[in-house]
């Protein structure tokens, strides 16, 4: 009988085929597009001077935050204090806290982490916060690192000028138990007709900042830091971080979380904008996440049921079918899904549109790999990942901790 | 320092207080209108002379299981054999997969659960799982109860026709380790200009093959069931399962899952449906699943962002505000939340329009309720939910396995 943590969807039944042995649906990670992934992005953060910070919520694995920070990189940014929590409590010493910390029982586990030896950073938008993250830091002792965040009209969090990013900076500047490391930002919001643009002018508006705090001579902290970048637009942050030419007194920071597995949708759609624009980043990121689940019904022609829903795979977009085994087969025997589509996805099934000649090949319990966008929400269905070699064996189960 | 399981988000921190000990956002059942709606529910089953096996894919909640069979419930549904094993190791002993069981390492769990003393019942719809599972079954010595699905033209899974019923209950006839328990549908796949009239219909078609199969003798379980229902047209199945008098014989299963913690939207208004269909059933069911979060920013006037995203809430339809509390507050000090909407959800955050007189009243840090729809995507973004009473006092955590 299995462990009873969870209900354990997606383990090997007493052996490590993951064609034969494993209860399916299953999320799987691919090594080779992983280790690829992971090599990639480090080497483009070192090319531009800067650290790689890559956002822990994606995946919250700790045993990709190890690989990651094996890779080089310079700490995990997380969402929430539980995330930084679960980060620390399972090894992760730098914690950045890319989102405002709110609430007494979430300032309550940072102050825990402090104590216990984490370096942690937050971020600040308004005067309130600042206020009471200075109160109830200074009543426990501590002293906290903060970064102010540079928002954009319309946009998410963050200050909407200058003027109250330096208003901010004087009221950290007040507060004994608040040490200003620099600025933050997230490029993720900003819209328009021409967003790269946009991007680029949003860039150089957190660099102005970053520059006009440190002139001020409000940045407390040792090691300046300006920090932005999800996953679509790094390569226009880096660049533009790079070409400021900070390397002597203020530390650039990247953030992307979703290259780690990539994706099969909207990262692949913005993977492609970067290598358009960067042509010598040869050979970008690979999709290294897919599920695995397994026709269960054929009930009229050209339908297909497969037991993948919505609590199994990210349902921003249709899940793409990708590629199909016989159940008990070789990974060698890879059958077609030409022209198959998902249609419509329910919680625990998967409607899938068949091309009119492939009725005779399909049988019940063939199993199919799909692919989603975006995979922060494919992570999250799931309590452990399934890592698995090019012959589709099963060599570590990767926990999650959301 | 927490418990290292998970990221523990939504734990009280040393505290029972909502408002002040717990780590936001947190999910949170409330006491009063929970024991309402199992109350209601079963009293619904009972008075049309029906079994309830509540779906338990729902909330995978052992805790609501167990609170599920003490108000009556005949057994619980599941949709996968992982589920079914789940629910068995928490105290389960009546499992209902109203779903296709393929792949071999499911059937094992099912076989295990049978070897330990489970009562299973698993629906089939095609003679290549019917051959499957008498095989597999049959080499382990063991019988597997089974239900026929009949399905809809242009639905999901299931028999299209009662001939292909009758053919499917042949070919179980002579499969040994089978045991053919009765018919088993889903009505939620129903659709049309009438849905009403088409549900019926529908249900009366369940009925005629029921009885079909019963009068051909292939029914080999002593106590033939005949089973349907989701959780937005279980009256009009309890009416007709009722109204075809099947009580001496064949015995009638209802598996709404949603009513256990109801809803705010889908559910509320498919439960309108119910009320003005039945105007007897005083009453009805009650909302009880809410989210908690916090204001973290207030970064223009006419706009919050609170800490409440895909990661914390069903996003198939944008959560609700429902109330506002001042973090540390007492209960009783109930805020405005009045022509406050949800606009945007991400991953962590959620963007709230506020009307404009309302920026004076708001502070960083109030703490926003947030109903939801559906039930069943906000239940599994969470390791734990709290159940609270009217005090919002925490009672009692409840632990998920998904």
């Amino acid at each position: 009988m299995a462990r009873a943590g969870c209900c354990d969807k997606g383990t090997p039944e007493g052996g490590d085929a993951l064609l034969m042995d494993v209860s399916l649906p299953a999320a799987v990670i691919h090594e080779a597009p992983l280790a690829h992934n992971l090599a990639w992005m480090q080497r483009f953060a070192d090319a531009h001077g800067a650290r790689l910070a890559p956002h822990g919520k994606t995946s919250m694995a700790p045993a990709l935050f190890r690989r990651q920070v094996a890779a080089g990189a310079w700490g995990i940014t997380l969402a929430t204090a539980a995330q930084c929590r679960a980060a620390f409590v399972h090894g992760t010493r730098r914690l950045l806290m890319a989102n405002q910390l709110v609430g007494e029982a979430n300032m309550a586990i940072i102050g825990d982490l402090l104590e216990a030896g984490a370096d942690v950073y937050c971020v600040v938008d308004s005067g309130a916060n600042v206020r009471h993250l200075g109160r109830y830091f200074a009543a426990r002792g501590l002293r906290l690192k903060v970064l102010i965040e540079l928002g954009i009209e319309g946009g998410r969090c963050g200050c909407r000028d200058h003027d109250q990013v330096l208003a901010l900076g004087e009221a950290i500047d007040v507060e004994p138990a608040l040490v200003l490391a620099g600025l933050e930002g997230y490029e993720g919001v900003v819209h328009g007709d021409d967003p790269e643009s946009a991007v680029r002018d949003y860039a150089w508006q957190l660099v102005e900042a970053a520059r006009a705090l440190d002139q001020d001579g409000l940045i407390e902290a040792e090691t300046p830091l300006i920090t932005a970048s999800g996953s679509a637009w790094y390569d226009l942050i880096a660049e533009a971080f790079r070409d400021a030419r900070l390397d002597g007194r203020i530390v650039a920071v990247l953030r992307p979380g979703c290259y780690v597995v990539h994706d099969h949708g909207l990262y692949r759609e913005a993977q492609r904008g970067v290598l358009a624009r960067r042509p010598e980043l040869q050979q970008g990121l690979e999709p290294a996440l897919e599920v695995f689940a397994q026709i269960q019904s054929l009930p009229e022609p050209g339908l297909a049921i497969a037991t993948l829903g919505k609590r199994d795979i990210a349902a921003d977009q249709l899940p793409l079918p990708l590629r199909r085994y016989r159940e008990g087969g070789s990974p060698d025997q890879v059958l077609s899904v030409e022209g198959w589509r998902v249609t419509k996805l329910m919680d625990q099934h998967a409607f899938i549109h068949l091309p009119d000649e492939i009725d005779d090949d399909i049988r019940i319990g063939d199993i199919v790999a799909f692919g989603a966008s975006h995979p922060c929400l494919t992570f999250d269905k799931w309590r452990q990942l399934l890592l698995v070699d090019e012959r589709l064996r099963v060599r570590e189960s990767l926990v999650t901790l959301f």
